[in-house]
């Protein structure tokens, strides 16, 4: 996948809809065997009962796989609206005009040897995109595995994930941009029995992006779920549209984005933005639309099983029930490592599971004991009152192997019920052991099933976390600031803070200086120990040629000028110098370090840190994706690491950190409202004082547009 | 478990031999019911084929599953060395009387009733472990579910855990504290294929306890690798004697240690020592000795599979053989996690590989492409290379679920297995799909088996991890501070700098004044700023009482001196006052808060840390076991996340870590040589300049020996 941010022309996502559920599909190079790539997608449609037409085409054969075969598109005798393409890649332009004619809005590609290869590739692929554009016909792929549609039966693809049988029935759909690890899921997910609706593979990604399809997903009233496999984002807007949509939804979105040990790879010039690779970026964005990023394959089909099998929960509170102390303990270790809470059983409520099973611990994890398996009364008392009286958003179960017996599972599966009333309305996690069969009787009566009880909750933090985004209050976004224009070329220190200050970051009572008397006469205007900067456009390090001093008194201020004057003409003597900064001395506070920067594949970012080591060295740096609300700049800065120095750590007074959070979302609004007009915006420091923030130091970095060339 | 350092009596290890390998066994309370507790361990003795005698004991009947039974312990007719217990409580202790008059010189108990509960229950306990004593009988339990030993059929347990099946063979030991989860990771174990060979579970542990029994297979010849389930320890010494054997006899140890989210339930008084809670001491004393801790049951379980399976690397690099990209990708990522590399190919293997496959990506991972399906010399060629002329110490190879089909899945092994000159040499994951019969034709090949690619990269980290454990040199501990005592009661900031200064810290050149006038003499004999400080063994936190004032000028000492004796005496009126203390000022640098803390589970630790905002705030605090080698304390101080700032950051010069380091080694052997001899032990800060390194405060808070009673 290519990693740029470049826009494609959007397109409706109801010019999706001949490509997920086509009427009247022509298969170009359908092949009699099964097991070729031609013939495949005839072999899954005929066994999922496709409901459409089907049209092999194929000059040598009547029929196909039983299926009346088409000597030509052409010979076709009615219109059709999708075209599956397995022929080799130099037949496939002229075939897809000819589909074209025949009334294809959408075809998929599987070829092989377009821009992935070098060569003629690209400009293969720029024709057929040219040709699908020119008809109206939207291509997936090329090079890529097809999808399917186990609503409909639409299976043109040749992955061997479905060759052993088609999911189970379910609202989960899946879009992976590699073909072949796509497979690799689809089996693992066929193995824990999600029930996979649609998937799609978007290969070469000529013309339909992942992000369009995850869009389809979270609009289609067949999809509840969706799981993302990506490379690469090149349709950044087509992404966040689809996000946003999901999130509207309710629909949760797991995605699994590799590449995460390139973060760094592109050194950028400032030393905030070599913090700030894409990866983070990419997190950021996740988080802003409420959507998890999972680390790992398992993870992400965690999540997947446990989205589609639970219904959200109401809070974080979990309710622990288990035959062994030992796993009730892992069990609570796990909960604290995902931020569930496991708050202890009413008195009363204890009393009561205590009354009946005298060994248990009731507090919570609930411990009801091996002893149980002598009574199964016990474990419906223990489950009714920890039902009843436990006020938990959540329950996990566990227990261990008993559910494989067909002795003790049976008792088990009717004493539960019962203290459920039968009725499993909240999000279950029954933490055993068994064969599928086992499973999938436990999973009939609404509860997940986990072996390993530190996955089940993980699985439950990812509930938790859904129920949290969608529920969370609508931001709306800071209005731009007025009538401010980034500039295109370098700017001085105090050109940059008085842009900033037209956008509404606080910045310092500052006079320019022409010369060493007005700087002195400023300072005596001031009467209190100053700040002498210089001024020019081309020092972005100021201190490094003498062109900072601190703490001047107002009668050494002609002096100190006349010197740093000096010093910076033999340091840097093709600065052009603009003049002298004077203004007071900051008072105590704690220093931000606040950036934008343009990140070429997620846009405006925005970089937040705590000011020198905590930044350089300790990287306790946030990635958030610009605007900000000052609510959300707010909640950034309380999630920092060194946080609790601007609340009063140590002894020292707390800051300002709603001015700060306000000055955050203003430099977030500027950049937000020129996303490629700029590098990069700095502020560093922002002053944070007990009343107020100030911008010491400001520096815009222009967009550098030899970049697009 | 009881989560307390006591130390019992050492016994030799050769005491567990009638436990883990008898010869003749006893069952009190043998059942003729194959499902009940009395009766498993004679039926899972018979399946098992256990090589030694077995009486069952059953006053009403002749013979129980076959076997002939006798109406009591006297009445068999020949000694025996070890007896099962399956009985009610209050029939233990005769019983055992009855077995140790046999012989037996081993007891599993499996009875509840004992010191886990209230009541009679812990005299019970006491009872039987004195019994036990006298007659030499080691007791496993009570309140277990005892153990087997696979190689000679030896049974002693009614775990469900090998109901199913006995595990398959291997060298896998296996300690479990719980019963019921030891018996859920015996059924992982089992699916997983992992051949445990011997598995203990220890109950309450009255007499022998996990840390003995993973000494017991740290010495045995059978086990090759052994993994620990653990909810307290009670040995501490046995535990680091089995996990330092282990080491020796290069068997990687890896633990799970459930209480994880106790962490920091005791405060305490001292800032450092709230951030050591025993966890991250148990955390240092793993690794210390080169184990392992696995943070969720399946992370224990890929990396027994994973060690039981496949020889240690000789070093870090992976190579990586993929038919898909992003799978390429993924692996790269999860390498990073881990700490493995992915070094290129030299070029002329790149060269070799895309010479028969110019559509490969040959640099690492070498993808191959799926288009290997049509010509598998392809990848005989291709693994080849990897193998010759890569220069990598594990391969990775993805090959999703081609090893699932029956027409490609030989053909794959055949090619592969020609590119590996038939030797499978090295730890080699595959990573793909199948049944247990495909993950089993692989394995007999000498090969991993994973599907989740991440998961088979985070077990070859593990391997590694061993590798480079095992071959670490051996470290002399530091010898003990030779005439130096820790006090029995509280000290003054300059006694416990002069006791700090005999153990080898450097301090400062300071003077103790009676009055003001000789702190002004002492000023101007030092002739600098210098720092002045009230001196009581009552005041550990002089700053907040006005008894520490910096930078005094010479000339104003003893106005400074006088008003702080008054200012403290107003403030703390009955802190006894020894003086005053004078010293120079000291020079730059970075400070550092080194401390010693007694764990009351792990013994003495060290709390290395950055001073101030990096220990208090940003929590970059490092646990370490005591005594550290100066060489340990290095690496130590080089991990904390600040370490930049010691090395010259942000245009600093460097500061003598290696002098840092010598003095945090004498702190720790102070710590280690009287280990039950303090609370805590100090310095805040340990000011490290660019020549070396002082003390500037210490605080020693002696052992309070109430905590004992």
């Amino acid at each position: 996948m290519p990693d740029d941010g470049a826009t494609r022309p959007a397109q409706p996502l109801s010019s999706l809809a001949p490509l997920f559920a086509p009427r009247a599909v022509a298969v170009i190079g359908a092949s009699a065997d099964p097991q070729r790539i031609g013939g495949r997608p005839i072999a899954y449609a005929l066994r999922a009962g496709f409901e459409g037409a089907l049209y092999p085409v194929n000059p040598n054969r009547d029929e196909i796989q039983g299926v009346k075969a088409w000597p030509s598109v052409a010979s076709i005798p009615e219109p059709i609206d999708f075209a599956l393409l397995a022929i080799p890649a130099p037949g496939v332009p002229q075939a897809l005009r000819d589909c074209a004619a025949k009334g294809a809005k959408a075809a998929v590609i599987f070829t092989a040897g377009f821009a992935e290869i070098g060569g003629d590739g690209p400009a293969l692929q720029d024709e057929i995109l040219a040709i699908g554009r020119e008809h109206g016909v939207r291509l997936l792929g090329p090079n890529c595995l097809g999808l399917f549609n186990a609503a409909t039966g639409h299976c043109p693809t040749f992955t061997s994930g479905i060759e052993a049988a088609m999911p189970v029935p379910g609202r989960v759909g899946l879009v992976t941009q590699s073909g072949a690890y796509g497979t690799h899921l689809l089996n693992m997910a066929r193995d824990r029995r999600i029930g996979v609706r649609q998937w799609v593979s978007t290969g070469n990604e000529a013309d339909v992006t992942a992000p369009e399809c995850i869009g389809w997903m979270a609009a289609s009233d067949e999809i509840d779920v969706i799981g993302v496999y990506m490379e690469g984002v090149n349709d950044r807007p087509a992404l966040f549209r689809a996000l946003e949509a999901a999130r509207k939804a309710r629909k949760p979105v797991v995605v699994m984005k590799v590449g995460r040990s390139a973060v760094g790879a592109q050194a950028a010039a400032s030393h905030t933005a070599s913090l700030a690779g894409s990866d983070a970026s990419f997190d950021a964005a996740l988080r802003r639309f409420g959507a998890l990023r999972a680390k790992t394959t398992e993870e992400m089909l965690d999540i997947l099983y446990a989205t589609s099998r639970a219904p959200l929960p109401k809070g974080r509170k979990l309710g622990v029930l288990t035959v062994s102390g030992g796993a009730g303990v892992l069990i609570a270790d796990a909960a604290e490592d995902v931020g569930l809470s496991l708050p202890p059983m009413p008195e009363a409520a204890q009393a009561a599971v205590l009354e009946t099973n005298p060994l248990a611990s009731a507090r919570n994890p609930v411990d009801i004991t091996a002893g149980v398996l002598n009574d199964f009364s016990k474990v419906t008392s223990a489950t009714a009152v920890l039902r009843r009286e436990g006020g938990y958003d959540m329950t996990a179960a566990f227990f261990t192997s008993w559910t494989a017996s067909p002795v003790v599972g049976p008792k088990l599966r009717e004493a539960l019920l019962a203290g459920l009333d039968g009725d499993v309305d909240h999000p279950f996690a029954m933490i055993c052991q068994g064969d599928a069969a086992v499973m999938e009787s436990w999973e009939a009566l609404g509860m997940m099933t986990f072996e390993d009880p530190s996955r089940a909750i993980h699985a439950m933090g990812a509930l938790a976390h859904f129920a949290e985004a969608f529920d969370a209050p609508e931001e709306t976004p800071p209005a731009p600031p007025e009538g401010v224009a980034l500039p295109a070329g370098p700017l001085s220190e105090l050109a940059a803070k008085r842009l900033l200050a037209r956008a509404g970051v606080p910045i310092p009572d500052e006079t320019l200086a022409a010369d060493p008397q007005e700087a002195a006469e400023a300072a005596a205007r001031l009467g209190v120990p100053c700040v002498l900067k210089i001024v020019s456009p081309d020092l972005a390090h100021k201190t490094e040629v003498g062109g900072v001093r601190l703490n001047v008194p107002p009668m050494e201020m002609e002096t100190a000028a006349r010197e740093m004057l000096e010093t910076v003409r033999a340091r840097a003597p093709h600065a052009r110098i603009e003049g002298l900064l004077v203004g007071p001395m900051a008072g105590e506070g704690v220093e931000l370090i606040v950036g934008a920067r343009r990140d070429p594949v997620m846009g405006p970012v925005m970089l937040i840190g705590l000011g020198g080591v905590f930044t350089e060295v300790m990287k306790d740096v946030a990635v958030e994706l610009a605007p900000l609300t000052p609510a959300q700049a707010l909640k950034t800065l309380n999630g920092l690491r060194g946080a609790p120095l601007l609340h009063g750590a140590r002894g020292k007074p707390p800051v300002d950190v709603a001015a700060a959070a306000e000055a955050i979302s203003r430099l977030s609004a500027l950049a937000a409202a020129d996303p490629d007009g700029f590098e990069s915006l700095e502020i560093n420091p922002l002053l944070v004082t007990p009343s107020g923030v100030l911008a010491l130091d400001a520096l815009i970095e222009p967009r550098n547009r030899e970049d697009d060339e």
